[in-house]
């Protein structure tokens, strides 16, 4: 079997070129005569691998210099914890937007150490719209407001980014980062596991503005500090090496693309093309409200069970997979990230109207 | 260039024919049409990776059915705090053996968290051997005794693991794990970074006795908390996937060589090749008292930085990589992990033969 096209939520595509790159040179990276994996993470080898990585990241995403980048480990849920164990000040308080399972995550490990306090939801929605979220929410005496750029279960996405005036916006966006342009200077932190738009998982990059560092307690675990990984420039111990050096030709190559304005155009497209499809199809349905809607986690639904069973079938028969929809949302769930080529989404709508029109004669 | 001998402390070499057939499928695994690195975690596919990492440990090591063995993130450095965030019972004392600048690390994070008694330290000798471990030096009311089994940077190791009656022994063992054949029984926890004998950077193995977990307090991050691993089969959030998959065929490998019993014989024999031509050297002393010293890193010295960094050059030269000693006890270090072939100290050893030849003419 060639390659398909692999519509998981996560780990998903990478961008073929970057794989066969990595293929290449897997046993001698760049005739040093190792692999990558086996550099020391103190020579000089690696040492020009995580600052490429970084400015690569810089580059891409126009970080500004009072900002300052983390490769760690862990994981988005590792940072639902160091987040509030960093920045929460004396008030202990911390404010929360709830949209959906991940948020609902953040929150339940902020609690530990914060009075979370949930400024707004949309529960009553069953999360399938972004609530609006105006400063008069935000209590001035909180440390931080939280929120989940893209909810990748649910399939929405913050369309604007809120206003918090004073009080630093936490951003876990690790499935919607280098999907599209954004201003990092209104964000006090952004998280994000590597495994959607980055690279391989078991990297989690922290960007997060110098202020910002330093406040944690004197018990925290030096590992969860992230002045630990300022410090030491992301080398306090050994980080994923191999990751990192993924991440590095992911960056390069999203670059080589036009960077992230060619992206979100591209993006634009791929995911206009799949809802003017659901939106004209009889047979399928989006959830999700118009305003509020993901470039990157596209859920639809038909309506029985069994049709999406049989359309699941049929669809991993043609090399579409791993389009099954999460079990709290049900039918089908199509993430089409970065990675995914334009001619896998051409591929998944012709299926679709395909599925459709036949089961109509 | 080829392939060269890479005696860096870690990450290392890994075994050749494993990178080789990570290199033949990196961009499509078993004929998925799908790289590892973009395998969902809850897959199949993936399921079938994580599950033959864990029988491959469990058969290499004979790990009884009462210890789990999780796959986590974070090395050893993030164990340092885990183990007393867990293990700590109400007393909140923990036994440390101090052997260097490792076990000082373990004891800097476990003050945050516990009363740390120092029972025994080599620091009077500057950690050029291991104490004697014996029971009555161990407090009956402590939650666990903490060794390191191999002290990577002084290179030295445990000949005999301590018998610590009741109280649990806690071992990093990052550095000499799958090295030679161990009692898991002896054990309460063993934990280790996979970079040097397991795999890539960024995965951590744990191995733990089932009483040993839940026992965390509420208010312990999940994330550290070995109960929510545990309870998921190391699936609770995104795992390091790629590095589990490599270990899983280090593993097989290893295995394939003999399993352990045959891995020790021939670290043995490596080691004893290399200890024996620095005994007969009249240039170069090893500074590790003889009945503590490591099979894994073995530093030695010349008499002077300026032969010592002779040495290192010419060395590099020959393709003998990454021999610079820790800063802390300066001159050569050679780790000569399990991935490093016999080919490698041999030339390694015929190198110092020649060197302090050509010094004596």
């Amino acid at each position: 079997m060639e390659r398909i096209y692999n519509f998981s939520a996560g780990p998903s595509m990478l961008p073929l070129p970057v794989l066969e790159q990595a293929q290449k040179e897997l046993t001698n990276y760049k005739n040093s005569g190792m692999s990558v994996m086996e550099l020391s993470h103190r020579s000089g080898w690696f040492k020009e691998i995580i600052e490429g990585a970084e400015q690569g990241l810089r580059n891409l995403m126009k970080i500004p210099d009072d900002y300052r980048v983390l490769f760690l480990q862990g994981g988005a849920s590792q940072q639902f914890s160091m987040v509030p164990m960093n920045l929460l000040g004396p008030s202990k308080k911390a404010d929360y937007v709830h949209t959906g399972s991940w948020s609902k995550k953040a929150m339940k490990e902020a609690e530990k150490f914060a009075e979370v306090n949930v400024i707004v939801s949309s529960e009553d929605g069953s999360f399938t719209y972004i609530p609006e979220v105006t400063e008069d929410m935000i209590d001035e005496e909180a440390s931080y407001v939280h929120i989940t750029t893209n909810n990748t279960i649910e399939g929405t996405a913050f369309r604007n980014i809120p206003d918090t005036g004073d009080v630093p916006l936490v951003a876990d966006m690790s499935s919607n980062i280098l999907s599209e342009e954004v201003d990092v200077s209104k964000f006090g932190l952004i998280y994000a596991g590597a495994q959607k738009n980055i690279g391989p998982a078991g990297l989690t990059v922290v960007i997060i503005r110098d202020d910002l560092i330093g406040h944690a307690d004197a018990n925290v675990p030096a590992m969860l500090d992230y002045k630990t990984h300022s410090d030491a420039g992301s080398l306090y111990n050994t980080p994923p090496t191999f990751a990192i050096y993924m991440a590095k030709l992911v960056f390069e190559y999203i670059e080589s693309l036009g960077g992230l304005k060619t992206m979100e155009k591209i993006n634009r497209e791929k995911a206009d093309l799949l809802y003017e499809t659901i939106e004209n199809s009889d047979l399928f349905t989006s959830p999700v409200k118009k305003d509020s809607r993901s470039l990157m986690n596209i859920p639809f639904v038909s309506p029985s069970a069994q049709t999406d069973a049989e359309f699941l079938e049929e669809a991993q028969e043609r090399g579409l997979e791993t389009l099954k929809g999460h079990r709290s949302v049900g039918g089908m769930r199509a993430s089409i990230y970065n990675a995914m080529p334009q001619e896998g989404v051409q591929a998944l709508v012709r299926f679709m109207d395909e599925f459709e029109h036949h089961r109509n004669k």
